[in-house]
């Protein structure tokens, strides 16, 4: 499937299912704000839109400005328009009386002290609602797949392309950042899903290094992480390869690192918690002695944004399940000598092994 | 000056600066949650990243995670870090019975509300300073100055080169916003200030237009409205230019949309405030009948984000202060014929006239 042939999102249906948690928690309306959970609900993409949703869809209101009114008539036309700069007041005169649930972690605490006043005036309750839509987005429906399907195929395909044909001593971390994000751009992807990670020689120690004019160099070990975006969905894939020679405790760091995400992605089964998935592939880190050097969670879920529920790291009570995407991408990091991280996005399926959406080889690849 | 060629930042000073309206407000400590403001204060730009002030220098701490630990060594290495991924939990920690100055719009609700609850039991008292760092950032320093000259340089021969190069009919939106980004990185930008409005015929009747596939027609306008980023500091720059032929009515709406311009530049001076800077350029478009058609402030302050203080709109009582930079941006928009947009970035200085950081010429340029 190609970027340009996917099939459509079924906003109002999204919507739907959130109004049904709206009677679960006695609310008449519920106040989006977080912008990637507005995209989710309706397709809106500006810098400013929230929706407003009641508990019957004829209430549903996106409320924006004038600078996005025509773009929003293109994206939804299917819901209602308010053009107001201040959705909160906005918020309380169509919804007088309501009990209002809002996002609070995705209003600032200046607006939300702002609101409990007004709020009380408007005789509207308030009650935060933080992780409602959230819950929804986890389980990716078809047109997300699809969509994160493309973005982890052209990543795969570019670095691919990138180890055989543009790789080599001499050139620059950010040269192979540029040339891999271009490529990106060029297979069809909206943008990048996060700025490279190319990190090489002792940078590779550094987990989220930003590329520089450090050159390639025989010996290096060379980490690229990195991912498209297709319509909002982020592809996240790392590959450690080695350049013209690798010494030895090198090499068993890359091998004990690849066995690690082996294990880590067969724990990716339905009922597995996400902090199940982490232990599995840390005890393999952890037993070859290098815990202390292993210093991130094990992944992280994957979607309309590059980390999102649910937690793949230590502790985490997360229970995967059947359409959830996340990343499996355990790491060991040596200061000053290199670094080895190998990453995959997969997505749980009912019956194991889960899909992997992104599967360049794991065996150390020495260009 | 070239990207690679520009004085350094002083964060120390903007830090003492900072402590200096500690006292002000009876504070001992500020924490600074907002990563722009983060940034301008240490030169962290990680995702993760809160920066502890106190009233003595030997206190400030950047609060990050293990991920970040190298890149903040390498980024500020004149300032001390603790780990911790609980910022507020660490903040109650190292501040004892503080009297906590704290960011409230970068806070979010939930933030707030957990903090009240912490810091009662901590001793500490919260209060919200939000703008103190936004009201240093207001003029811009040496340093700043220097990079937005170089956004804009590189923004204004970019766009000159697309002009005369590229421009033609048959191209598409979304091939001219790919082209122009580009060639943006190749002259040495860091990135794009913004996604870049390509906006043809009818398409250009939208103020924030997304590149789509639509290819430029005889007798389009054509608005490009874009911006290179370097280090951190954006340019924000744009033209309306003609496609092989224009009618007389479109060619007039471009000369009442130059001389609103040109209006808004000359009161760019000092002690004017933002609010009449737009009313005199708003006043030439009123005058010309086009009035509703002008849907959208006349300009915004420019700096480490692409829309900051001060605020250039209707009613804006912000007072221009040399060292302010700024856009003046009229536009005119006719739903399904088409619009223009002149737009430049200009510095206050002492003076009168402002400094152009862009002046690519206004006349109407038929391609």
């Amino acid at each position: 499937m190609s970027a340009t042939d996917l099939p459509p999102h079924d906003h109002a249906g999204r919507r739907d299912r959130a109004r049904q948690r709206l009677g679960d928690m006695s609310a008449s309306h519920l106040l989006v704000t977080d912008p990637v959970n507005v995209r989710y609900l309706t397709g809106f993409t500006g810098s400013n839109g929230q929706l407003l949703l009641g508990a019957e869809a004829s209430v549903d209101r996106l409320i924006t400005d004038p600078r996005y009114d025509e773009r929003a008539a293109a994206s939804c036309p299917d819901l209602d328009r308010i053009l107001d700069r201040d959705p909160l007041g906005a918020t309380l005169a169509l919804a007088p009386g309501a009990a209002l649930l809002v996002e609070a972690s995705h209003l600032s605490w200046r607006q939300g002290m702002k609101l409990t006043e007004s709020a009380r005036d408007a005789g509207v309750t308030v009650k935060d609602a933080d992780g409602i839509v959230e819950s929804l987005r986890l389980t990716k429906d078809t047109a997300e797949l699809a969509r994160l399907a493309v973005a982890c195929r052209i990543t795969q395909d570019t670095l691919a392309w990138l180890f055989s044909e543009v790789v080599a001593v001499g050139r620059t971390e950010a040269e192979l950042a540029l040339r891999l994000e271009r490529a990106f751009i060029d297979a069809g992807a909206d943008g990048v899903a996060f700025p490279s990670i190319v990190a090489s020689g002792p940078n590779a120690a550094i987990p989220h290094h930003e590329p520089t004019a450090r050159q390639l160099a025989h010996g290096d070990l060379l980490t690229i992480d990195c991912g498209a975006e297709v319509d909002g969905y982020h592809a996240d894939h790392t590959r450690t390869v080695a350049i013209g020679h690798l010494d030895t405790e090198l090499a068993e760091v890359h091998e004990t690192v690849r066995r690690a995400q082996e294990v880590g992605r067969a724990a990716v089964v339905p009922e597995a918690s996400g902090g199940e998935v982490d232990a599995a592939a840390r005890r393999v880190i952890e037993e070859a002695g290098y815990a202390d050097a292993f210093v991130h969670g094990t992944g992280h879920g994957v979607g309309l944004q590059i980390h999102e529920s649910p937690s793949v790291g230590q502790g985490s009570a997360a229970t995967l399940r059947p359409g959830m995407a996340l990343t499996v991408e355990p790491g060991i990091y040596l200061p000053g000598r290199g670094g080895v991280r190998i990453e995959d996005t997969l997505v749980v399926t009912a019956e194991a092994p889960a899909q992997e959406l992104t599967d360049t080889p794991r065996e150390l690849l020495v260009l």
